[in-house]
């Protein structure tokens, strides 16, 4: 694969601004085989995952990165590690949130993730 | 393999036993092409990652873990997504982290560190 840690910062880029404005939008990137935990649930699907990413209590979200790793994976894929804050539409105090990612490459040179977590850090 | 989310915890019992007191004991954990970034710098391999995690400001620490979430991974071994707490021996104010993991088994029945990335949290 290219680059790891620029394909990784792509992949940021496009995700978090479909998922500040249009998480609908995000569905190309799962496939039935996805897996999502969110704050402990769990989510298999392109379908499930989308349904519990498009009714989250807000529409809009700015999207802070604080920091960002970014490794090759054995897999053939990579790993990304990322922690910031989001700032739903609306509200004045940021959420501080974790998230790990596994991304697999495709045949037409996109990717998959094939692994999501994502949790809020409460202080 | 068996469970994920029991071989899952069962290692971070392990791991976290050790780098609580012991962290010179986690070598057996991590091989040559084992990944660590801790705090956004890279370590490659066995001796490299527990020189690194050896020469911490601080000899023992105790580790809270707040979340755990575990995922089968498509290489056949899982990921870990961890947030917790240190308290630094000696020290008054616990630190937030996050911590990500991927474990591959071994054919002797156990697992190793492929990919560890590791973040303080900040305020």
């Amino acid at each position: 694969m290219a680059d790891p840690e620029a394909v990784g910062r792509a992949f940021l880029d496009y995700f978090y601004g479909l998922f500040a404005t249009n998480r609908a939008g995000l569905a190309s990137l799962y496939q039935d085989s996805s897996l999502l935990t969110f704050e402990g649930s769990k989510f298999q699907g392109q379908q499930n995952i989308i349904q519990k990413l498009t009714t989250m209590p807000f529409q809009k979200v700015a999207v802070q990165r604080d920091t960002v790793d970014i490794q090759p994976s054995i897999s053939g894929g990579i790993l990304i590690f990322v922690t910031g804050k989001l700032m739903p539409e609306g509200e004045n105090m940021p959420l501080k949130f974790s998230q790990a990612f596994h991304l697999m490459p495709t045949p037409t040179n996109s990717f998959v993730v094939t692994n999501d977590m994502f949790r809020l850090n409460y202080g």
